[in-house]
């Protein structure tokens, strides 16, 4: 596709962004639908924002603690990524509740993606949560956001194996590298308007030979 | 394995038995290091009743409602076990919760399958739940057997794929023929004494080529 009809995508981002790199890299390739048009992290100096920057896409910076309550701080958000014509948003290690001011701006165009299998360890140190049950698989999930913790609309879900007693750091290694081939793809389904939701079930017009599950 | 060093383990049933059959199939190869030496029902009349008398293993009707409360029941059932010399307990299907009566008697030594990937989905009717989550994997868990509901040391689990909106009997049976891959190949880990635990967390000494995950 050509300049004109790629499709403006924001990334949020707390942290180190390697799930924001993956999409930096997929949005880069020539036939891609998706241009990622601006990426805002919460805390500054995080080494997300020198990932974008070296990658050529607008950075913001946007301290929550600059506004009084969430919804201030995500009425901020809207105003950001409307500036930059974004019509899909991902959550890549973005550490906040989002409120029903975001969703309802980007109503089922909201992305995050979940180091577990949900619904099993939502929340925080999912991977944590998953080493210390001892569960023999683990994995990620992209789901749309809704104003639930980790718990809209599956799009996508990848496994890995898990071995119970294991270093957690080779657990979180191990999903990370699910993390960087799932999110680009389901994200390119959705700047490819193949997602539709029909209550908590998303449907996904699938282009041929993939499917809903990575392993 | 010669007949004399055949492992006799007890099998606790509620219903049609499919999981009991895999189990009576597995146990019947030459070289299995296990024998169904007893089944039991807590309800009359169901059809794995009849799967266990066509490969000529004992059985026992023992209906919870003739007892006062959980443990005396329970008493029951280890009394009945241990009347056929039982090592390892298997349930399946058996849709009673049980008490420290039976498992301080079989300790680390009771094996459930739950239709679903622990911790998610615990209790009745695994399948439905994750169908209507619309999760895009699923699939079913052996466990060792605690006083929580689907909650002990996960010994391997079995992952398929589900598609969100899909009817759930689809679902179902795809769950069922992992469970009815999954369930032998553990018991026969247990019986040959390759399971050790530490809290939470099952460690096995795999045979070669085996893992702890099925896709």
């Amino acid at each position: 596709m050509g300049e004109l009809s790629e499709v403006p995508v924001g990334v949020l981002i707390s942290g180190s962004g390697t799930n924001l790199q993956a999409l930096l890299d997929a949005c880069a390739e020539p036939d891609s639908p998706a241009k990622i048009a601006v990426v805002i992290s919460n805390r500054p100096g995080v080494y997300g924002l020198e990932r974008a920057r070296e990658a050529g896409v607008p950075t913001v910076v946007a301290p929550h603690r600059d506004h009084p309550d969430r919804r201030t701080y995500d009425a901020h958000l809207v105003s950001t990524l409307r500036a930059h014509h974004v019509q899909w948003v991902a959550l890549a290690g973005f550490m906040r509740l989002v409120t029903s001011t975001l969703l309802d701006a980007f109503p089922q165009r909201v992305l995050n993606i979940h180091p577990s299998l949900l619904p099993a360890f939502p929340g925080l140190d999912a991977q944590g949560q998953a080493n210390a049950y001892g569960t023999t698989v683990a994995g990620a999930t992209v789901h749309l956001v809704d104003e639930g913790m980790d718990h809209g609309p599956i799009l996508a879900q990848g496994v890995v194996p898990a071995e119970p007693g294991e270093p957690v750091e080779t657990l979180k290694q191990r999903i990370l590298q699910m993390e960087h081939r799932l999110f680009p793809m389901v994200l390119r389904w959705a700047v490819e308007g193949r997602i539709q939701t029909e209550g908590r079930l998303a449907r996904i017009d699938l282009p041929p030979g993939q499917r809903r599950w990575l392993i």
